[in-house]
């Protein structure tokens, strides 16, 4: 039977204590469903400046390019984030990636659970029951265009482009998944002021005719953000454009009550990526407090992605009843709480 | 002494309406304090389009010009919002105004009103107590970049740029309102992907210099969108570039209960609009059921803009009595309500 191989970048800041769990757990679903897993270790971010200079090594890259699935922990350090000036930067090592390895489609479910409701900033009745998910084109728009600052300073610009090849890919994604879910799609954008957003628009209604059965509409990105506040049940997919995914996404992750629990796939043609949502969290390294929930989740989606269906299912159930049982970390119950790593025992055990 | 000219650009949907309320609130200032108004009225939006074929017809904008100040109604009518191919649109006679009046600053001030927390999406303890006030350049980036489509629709981009004039003028504002109120300013950017970002954080970083009293820190824009959910209360003054203020001043408007409060300044070298944030409400047009408090509020930001200090306070402390009062629309009272003329007419009677 096949080898599925594994690229494990754990990153910086909780990313290798969160990411060390989701090892331990496939390892465990490796051993109960009888899957091949082989893991092979690289370094991105802060961490690979320090040993190398440079944020993406080229060994990481190859060992990604050769990987069938990364699973991917957190990058980031409060060194950069507090000198702009910084020419080498943790994040070029995952932009970088995302572009090398083609990951254009970031897919973020947004889901609440009973038990944890009460932990939202926001209203029971307003987020009771939310289901969405994001599809966030991950590698054109601002992110990608040329950029541009003078050499004194006085003026910069960042170019914002799209073309119908980078639209296609994940309009179709998430149209096919809008078709297994409550078959409504929403696309997010500007269009009363953007050129590209006209682009998508004109695209995705092209697109949509093969999905008759998927209800499509539009909405403009800043009233977007008041409606994931104000009625996020409203929402099923959401396909949107780089940047304006990357707000939205963000916000949409308050409704559950904790971003420790949010999981994230980019996909790409033959790749995919896996990581949590939460960031790098050095306040929290090597304290064993990290909820290793987000990184576990991810490893579902990447379970998903090799359509190892059966272990995806078990693994959400373990997990769900690591949230039901409370045997969680002190961010979702600051009464009684369990480390990093029982956590991640508690959810292999159940396996 | 002084006649004060202001034009009144009523516009679509319930634009005249709650600007009705407005004018007639700010005759009955004038009568009090013995000011001199003389209003002027033009058309925009829609409704210039129906009528002339442009969205901001050239004798609109000479009555602007030749004002001391702007209240502005509001644009949008479906028929546009439908029709994406549509070549002129309402939205681009508000565009071309706050460029012809080179309106820099977009003031948003975002509040709570103590017998109004029930109606937050958000819980109580959240957003109790939450007073910002957002600065969002308004007549640069991605919005007033060039902008291309291939004749074939197939390839678009829109050009966000920055330069050192375009960034300092609000920069300077967003401090001196900061240095009155609680000295903390927040700089919203992506700095850690964009080059413009990066500008605004070099050259407000210089400003910052000048206002020693005043506490400057950084937030990238996914970030924030979480923490106005999160903590709103955490904020003083935000200052951001165009887009991403257009997007979290939209969310953070969800924080009070009703977008019907909330109004905007748009402030140029000399002169200055103002109109409430929601917008042109189709669905409510004629109905008398729209709240002409985000306008009226407007107006008193227009009084502070003249330097007609006693007028503003007691104008604001008039629509508090009416807010405690409970003599207010539907969307804040299903209960018992009034209608748009009888909250004017309440608020006119206590000045
Ligand atoms: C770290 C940063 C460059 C990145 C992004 O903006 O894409 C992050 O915010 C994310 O959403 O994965
Ligand atoms: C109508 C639209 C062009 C406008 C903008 O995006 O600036 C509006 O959303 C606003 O915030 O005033």
């Amino acid at each position: 039977s096949k080898t599925y191989k594994i690229a494990v970048l754990a990153g910086d800041g909780i990313g290798p204590e969160v990411t060390k769990e989701s090892v331990k757990i496939l390892k465990v679903i490796g051993e109960t469903f009888q899957y091949k897993f082989q893991f092979d270790y690289g370094s991105v971010g802060a961490e690979a400046i320090y040993q190398t200079g440079n944020p993406l090594p080229d060994e990481t890259l190859a060992l990604c390019k050769n990987s069938d699935a990364v699973l991917f922990g957190a990058i980031g350090d409060p060194a950069f984030d507090n000198n702009p000036d910084a020419k080498v930067r943790p994040e070029q090592g995952l932009l970088k990636l995302r572009k090398e390895l083609g990951l254009f489609a970031n897919i973020r479910p947004i889901k609440t659970y009973a038990s944890l409701i009460k932990k939202s900033p926001l209203k029971k009745e307003i987020v009771d029951g939310t289901d969405i998910q994001i599809y966030r084109e991950l590698i054109s728009g601002i992110y990608f265009g040329e950029k541009f600052t003078d050499e004194n300073g006085e003026y910069a610009y960042d170019l914002c482009k799209y073309s119908r090849e980078e639209i296609i890919g994940i309009t179709h994604l998430a149209f096919q998944d809008a078709q297994k879910r409550k078959k409504k799609l929403t696309l997010i954008d500007k269009a009363n002021v953007l050129d590209t957003s006209r682009l998508w628009r004109k695209i995705v209604k092209e697109i949509a005719v093969e999905y008759p059965d998927v209800a499509l509409d539009f909405m403009f990105v800043d009233n977007a953000a008041m409606q994931m506040i104000l009625n996020p049940k409203q929402f099923d997919v959401i396909l949107t454009e780089n940047m304006f995914g990357d707000i939205i996404s963000d916000e949409a992750s308050v409704i559950g009550g904790s971003i420790g629990l949010l999981p994230s796939a980019s996909i790409g043609e033959d790749n995919g990526l896996f990581e949590p949502i939460h960031g790098s969290y050095p306040q929290a390294k090597g304290k064993g407090i990290a909820n290793p929930i987000a990184s576990i989740l991810s490893a579902a989606m990447l379970l998903d992605y090799l359509e190892l269906d059966q272990a995806a299912d078990k693994l959400r159930k373990s997990v769900e009843h690591a949230i039901e049982s409370k045997f969680v970390t002190i961010d979702l119950n600051a009464e009684q709480h369990y480390t990093t790593s029982e956590v991640g025992d508690f959810i292999a055990d159940y396996i």
